[in-house]
């Protein structure tokens, strides 16, 4: 890929509540996806290798969920945003999403996207943690701030108004944590963790219920757009379990085994 | 748990091999589940904390594979050999492995079983590799002579013939890898790693061709031994995703936020 | 190691706090030493395996700071607190803690400790820190319930007055968090850490400033009472970097290379 | 830093063996930071973001051994080969470069560098490993290939002479594994290695016997150019442990505590 390659980006989303619920449309009219996909398009790349974005959205009352196999083999990073449709996604976009990851596309998971298909299905565990819905506050601590993701952004920020995640989360051990956040309420969570899954990276970023204008902060945009860079596809490798010829001759051998009486050699 | 509590064991196989092929039956006459479950009851636990080991077996034909819901909730570890007939593993059963292992179950998954569904499912991943079948001599290295699954094993130890399973093994970055093997024919592979999900603990051990007598080997036996030991179960905690209330006390708010001029504050 | 075999444990304290200040002698009248010991022997031990103690302690105003070769070679698991006074302990000391942690003996380092030559040098890195006295609040969250070091320990437990110690700590990814502290003031930090560092494990862990009663508390000390548990040795292996003969036959080989006109082999 | 902002990089190298023995002068006749540099002037950078580079070269004979403190200030990138005089490299040159290593700075560490004064300071450990100089073929193996430093490479590679290192190497964890090697007499060795230590990246490569023209290798050549890349800086922190003021309001306190009677609060 060279530097002047765009990047090939998917911002999918649900998108129910903004329809349903008229508090969640003022925040976001057009929906959480137009309100990050423009984000992307305004927050200046940083860092050597940033690469131009080609943005797009896609929804889940789109045919196959905007998600065709032909739309995801040209896509370099999804963003994921869902909540209280995470049944209504069809199983086959599913494991297409997942192999395309294991090929080396990018997943960014949203918030409460923690309980989607895709992200319970590539972590493998139950992905549950605490939760309070208190208009609280929240701070993110940069705890890597040589890491990509945190390119550009002071030691903490601030969110005022947040829906409140608590440890533990169930997830395997991340690769890297970039961001942990302190609550008003009292608890602390794991809020920036990385993850390489095959050759495709996942992040998940942990802001952004659908009451509050978290996707409207400057320095959560900021993190997604580092994030996306970050989850560009450095290969793209398709599976296989191939059989393969001895590199090495083999030496001959009596495989007239008999199950007793093998004696192994082992050494110090 | 006490020191006296025994653990519960269950060794599964899908014991299709030993009942299809004449080779196969010479050298595990009673399924390679009988061989594994003899070798448990024989090898002396190493270590402080070793438990006294309660073990039964579970094969695939039996009715839910012999994993019903209550013979799981009495189990501690399970040592899962797969390989012809992964298709046939209820999906239902997987996921009630599953569940188990995330609430502090272990689990060993032995040679083809990387691509059992249930292994599969843990790493999310595909769990591809190379191989070969060659009657080739495997060298394992144990990597970290500190750990509990590499007590009382030698620097290396042999297997005289072996299938090849080579690199790229297409798993999440291991907690732990305990041992890399060197084939005859010319490739590596990590033959011992090491997972936690959820509360649960999971071991990957390679070695383990139907056609080979290699849970015959006493050195074999004591990684499966040292593994069930090591993935006792510490907690048993089961799946919830609670409301909870907040500990401190929350500022009152104005919550008429806008979406737009918002002023964040953030820290150096 | 049998199950009756005892671990030898040694409390080690600069103990000049509370010789120097009549305010810390009111909290820690014999020195934190002698609380932490005495803790040690009252806190019944939790899970399979856990060995009886044979507990000591020792401080640098001893010769050889109570650390001379033969006692540090009878030691399974050390426990470390200082502050002032990490610079008069003796380099050649430093040094023969390190070897023997590399060779198999666990390393507690407990709060200020993080900037002990020892703990440093095990680290490689700074292991600086934001830091304020303000009779603060300190809530740590368990993120792993299974982990050995948080056996008996219910979700979170606080401590009502503690120095803060804030993100990011400069250490390397550590193996293992066990804990995340949430402060009054608003800072989160890493405050149960686990590494392996040659064949010994290390935990860091973060409460216990001089000027309150935190090894008082019965959380705190289940804490250390689990970690000296969690780090006794697994095994004892001297440092070497031998030569080895092959251990396959080497092929004839013409060596009359020169450094150009090589050409490699690769493959697939 | 823009994407056209160059790189500044150091291959430092005792330069010893080259003067004392003919054979190894007959391969690298102007030292092998001479033929390290000329590759890396030679070897097009791959990817996006890979910057051009400035190369430059020092020696241990030099004043300060080439690493001014002026010097390393305005260096992205150090690579290191020593051998023979680990123990004549100044204290003083190896805490400034560690000191740079923690504010960001990239080092590759190129094959008996393992035993280096800086490596071992990074890493904590004593470094040892098995070896053996029979003129013996090595194959590399890519374990991670969407790694960076795999960029361009294929499945495996080979070097047909080389020193064999074997394991177990005494290093800690490594974030993340890259290659693993094969030996022909018998052994594996992981032979590229990645850590994080404070801001910056460390890179451990194996390849590069002075007895054998490794670096002549257009692959050997491929990886370190990659790994100057990856270990390009992302910021430049200098360390500090500040006292800093609470963010959120502390509440009042009684801190007339005493050492017994304080009841801790705690959760489930």
């Amino acid at each position: 890929m060279s530097a002047l390659d765009k990047l090939s980006v998917i911002v999918w989303n649900e998108f129910v509540h903004e329809r349903e619920n008229a508090a969640v449309r003022a925040i976001y009219p057009d929906g959480m996806h137009a309100t990050i996909a423009q984000a992307l398009r305004d927050t200046p790349a940083l860092g050597r290798g940033a690469a131009p974005l080609d943005i797009g959205t896609a929804t889940l009352d789109e045919p196959e969920h905007g998600l065709s196999e032909a739309r995801l083999a040209g896509c370099d990073v999804l963003v994921w945003w869902g909540h209280k449709a995470h049944g209504r996604v069809d199983d086959a976009v599913v494991e297409r999403v997942q192999r395309r990851v294991l090929e080396g596309m990018g997943l960014i998971v949203l918030h409460s996207g923690h309980f989607s298909k895709i992200f319970r299905r590539l972590m493998g565990t139950h992905c549950s943690l605490k939760w309070r819905e208190a208009d609280e506050r929240e701070r993110l601590w940069v705890v890597e701030p040589s890491h990509p993701i945190a390119a550009g952004l002071p030691a903490y920020f601030e969110l005022p108004y947040e829906e409140m995640y608590g440890e533990r989360f169930d997830v395997p051990p991340p690769d890297e944590t970039v961001f942990i956040s302190w609550f008003e309420g009292g608890e602390v969570f794991r809020s920036g963790l990385c993850w390489q899954r095959g050759h495709g990276r996942v992040f998940y970023f942990r802001p952004g219920h659908e009451a509050y204008p978290s996707y409207h902060d400057a320095h959560v945009q900021r993190v997604i757009a580092n994030a996306v860079q970050w989850a560009a596809p450095r290969v793209r490798i398709a599976d296989v379990c191939p059989m393969v010829p001895a590199i090495e001759k083999l030496s001959a051998k009596d495989v007239s085994f008999q199950r007793v009486g093998i004696v192994q050699k082992a050494g110090d």
